[in-house]
């Protein structure tokens, strides 16, 4: 299997994949877990506060994009690892019934000066319900390896 | 019950809580579902990567982050919820068997222009591990009800 590396990552680029289906199992599974707040955990009561009814976490909406980019993409590639994220936005709410997909665009992309035979890329994320409206925004980096450099370590 | 409200969290505030056991099942169910890579899989495939060993998902050290700050203080707070987060680092691999804890420091606190009823307080959590160290840094803004505004609903 031929791994994607981080020339495969071209600055510019537009990549749209993902179809993840919201479910109120889902939702109260997460937050129970990990995020026990009553907008997340209770209908009735979510309905009385500012969410106007039960909305998934928002750690849980990051986690399902998670899983749709390694689905998409981290899993036939040769990911590194991530140092960490620049920014997420929460713009919209999620909810039961939602459909999630991900818009991704190639923000950047340099060899490492510490590891030349890594690259990083950096992405810029977007979750998108069925209406088209961005929910989730988030802006990070990714470690590849480069391919020249695998060539090398080949020979 | 006296609810904490954006008054109640004074910039300099340093918070110390959580105590999260990380365990080789919880590592796997977490990357089963959201972050399927092999590293956060299997314990032998992993030792062969950069990792050397099976670490947890970064997002789930985020969740189990929001877990704890759930139980310390977000469950009996005055929430309204997040608009995002403006940074996160994943600093060191957390591994089966480690011991999390939270440090919480308040950064900044301002009342909204918008909404006079809510504030802005701005949080840097580390989570930090049973050798001391900061395995995930995260800095981010939560929105409360200000008591003002609160007893002026109540009257």
């Amino acid at each position: 299997m031929d791994l994607l590396h981080f020339e495969d990552f071209p600055v510019g680029e537009i990549a749209d994949y993902g179809a993840a289906d919201v479910t109120v199992e889902a939702i109260k599974d997460f937050a129970r877990e990990f995020d026990p707040q009553v907008f997340h955990l209770d209908d009735a009561a979510a309905r009385a506060t500012m969410t106007g009814g039960l909305i998934a976490s928002g750690w849980h909406v990051a986690a399902m994009l998670m899983r749709m980019s390694c689905d998409h993409f981290l899993n036939r590639s040769t990911c590194q690892g991530a140092p960490g994220i620049e920014e997420i936005s929460w713009v919209k709410p999620v909810r039961p019934g939602d459909r999630l997909g991900v818009r991704r665009t190639t923000l950047s992309a340099r060899p490492s000066k510490s590891r030349p035979e890594i690259g990083l890329v950096e992405f810029q994320f977007e979750v998108i319900n069925q209406s088209d409206e961005v929910v989730m925004a988030q802006r990070g980096t990714i470690l590849f390896k480069r391919r020249a450099a695998s060539s090398e370590a080949k020979r």
